[in-house]
């Protein structure tokens, strides 16, 4: 195979790599991202693949928010990106080389399918639990997008209807029981009503701003009562959303991911795994769930995925 | 094209029509489902196929219960058909021409997909509203059946947890709110419980052992206040569903079938549309929501478009 580069575009940095032609990473490019807007970034990008060790015969990119044939519709993590922008159009005109952009979380799980966790999966979901959940679909052996290039949103699926308010602005999605950010509200909000719980303390004896995935793991580690319930509460919801998508789509495999899966680990994983089993209509025993292997090196090598299927 | 045959294995009868090469139905053999197991089914099955007016160059058959490569796993609608059966190894040597096997939800969505509502769809749901409910999926224009041939239960994704009790031993499935017999075991617990319906006399108006389609349609349309708050609940609880698919897949395209839609018409596809577009992500007003055009003819039409496929 060729050598080809992978760009993961996140709302702080462009992490760049140069992969083999046996998938390994064989250079790697930091850049802060910059602010001025979508000229600055493909600028900054350019900059970052020329700085690899070698030229690649194509580029991927991984990029934030909902992507249509390489545009990039909205992108509300990144500074001055306001209009839809034809990101692979200007990255094939800067670069004269093959590009191929898609979103983020579709792009982790063709990372994790190519040479992570998900190798060798047929039907793959790539569920990403962090600050919010996403997803990215491989069908068939091949990435999945969509009739828009809209699919994997996983986190809104509802499991509650009339549930918790979700930062989406509907009731009972998945995220609004296991995304980071709201398990932080839902606990902030219980310790300010007076229930009994020591996770802000130890929020502040570990230094940190939010209710990181750390401070979860922390209160989850000392049995923290309300820790405990508002994390089987988000287990449950995951375990109601996967078996959702296992009865839709009869995966074979689940791959897990993001900052909150990562920190806990492989019991998260067989948490989430027992929660989903029940559930599932037919086979439970024949899917897998695994936890990610790549970690923030999922986009990049992604990307270069992306890169291979822009060279045909 | 070449002249195909499609079978629609049910419960009650063996359709079987033989279309010509632009997909017109020229001849069609119906036959009662034998009882006596799968060796009986498939002699019924070459029979009903050599008296079709000409010979076609492929079969293919719709079957009930989960298939894997023309594998049928459980069939509990057939009598007598208690192992799995390899039916399309069968009739291939039976019939000495290329057969495909798939399960009927799957071969309805196909058939929509290629002669009937759906045509033109790159990724469309078919949801089949009946005693129970079903789906079949179509992927990037082509079907699409999982890592083990059982996927497109849109049925039991569940859109409630801990919510009602679905026939399925689980909870809060979208069936154990829209499908017809959830729905007529809700209106006979209200009905005994003293809450105030015409719904048991209507049945018995209309002579029906069971609350039919018929029953319902009619209970609607006379104002009955129980079979609205039940019926707006179904279609809630499809909303969610939907949308959860959607959200999910990035479908251009939703077809409803099966037993009550067919009945309902154009009024329950709009309220199904009108209860799933607020809960869609992105793109809402682009998904078309559509009444199935095939009615029991999908299955055995789709079925022939499997013998398209397995022509290759």
């Amino acid at each position: 195979m060729s050598r080809v580069a992978g760009v993961d575009l996140g709302g702080t940095n462009i992490t760049a790599v140069l992969l083999n032609g046996d998938d390994e990473i064989v250079d790697r490019e930091r850049r802060k991202t910059p602010e001025g807007g979508p000229e600055a970034v493909v600028a900054q990008i350019v900059k970052a693949v020329a700085k690899l060790d070698k030229e690649p015969r194509a580029i991927g990119v991984g990029a934030p928010g909902p992507i249509r044939d390489g545009v990039v519709m909205t992108a509300p993590n990144l500074v001055g990106w306001q209009e839809p922008f034809d990101l692979a159009g200007a990255l094939r005109d800067a670069l004269d080389l093959p590009v191929g952009v898609d979103n983020d979380a579709t792009v982790g799980a063709l990372g994790e399918w190519t040479a992570g966790a998900g190798r060798g999966a047929s039907c793959l979901l790539g569920a990403w639990i962090g600050t919010g959940v996403g997803g990215g679909l491989v069908l068939d052996g091949r990435p999945y997008r969509g009739a828009f290039g809209g699919a994997g949103e996983f986190g809104h699926m509802i499991v509650h209807r009339g549930g918790a308010l979700c930062g989406c602005g509907r009731r009972g999605c998945v995220e609004a029981y296991a995304g980071r950010a709201a398990l932080e509200g839902a606990a902030v909000t219980a310790a300010q009503a007076g229930r009994p719980t020591a996770m802000l303390e130890i929020q502040e004896r570990l230094g940190k701003r939010r209710m990181t995935s750390a401070v979860w793991a922390t209160a989850l580690e000392e049995g923290d009562a309300l820790a405990r319930r508002l994390f089987g509460d988000a287990i449950d919801a995951l375990g109601c959303g996967l078996s959702a998508v296992i009865n839709l789509l009869d995966l074979d495999t689940v791959v897990l991911g993001g900052g909150l899966a990562e920190k806990l680990g492989e019991d998260f994983v067989e948490a989430v795994a027992e929660a989903t089993r029940p559930r599932v209509l037919t086979g439970a025993d024949e899917r897998r769930f695994l936890l990610a292997e790549l970690g923030d090196d999922a986009g990049a090598i992604g990307a270069a995925a992306l890169a291979r299927e822009a060279l045909g």
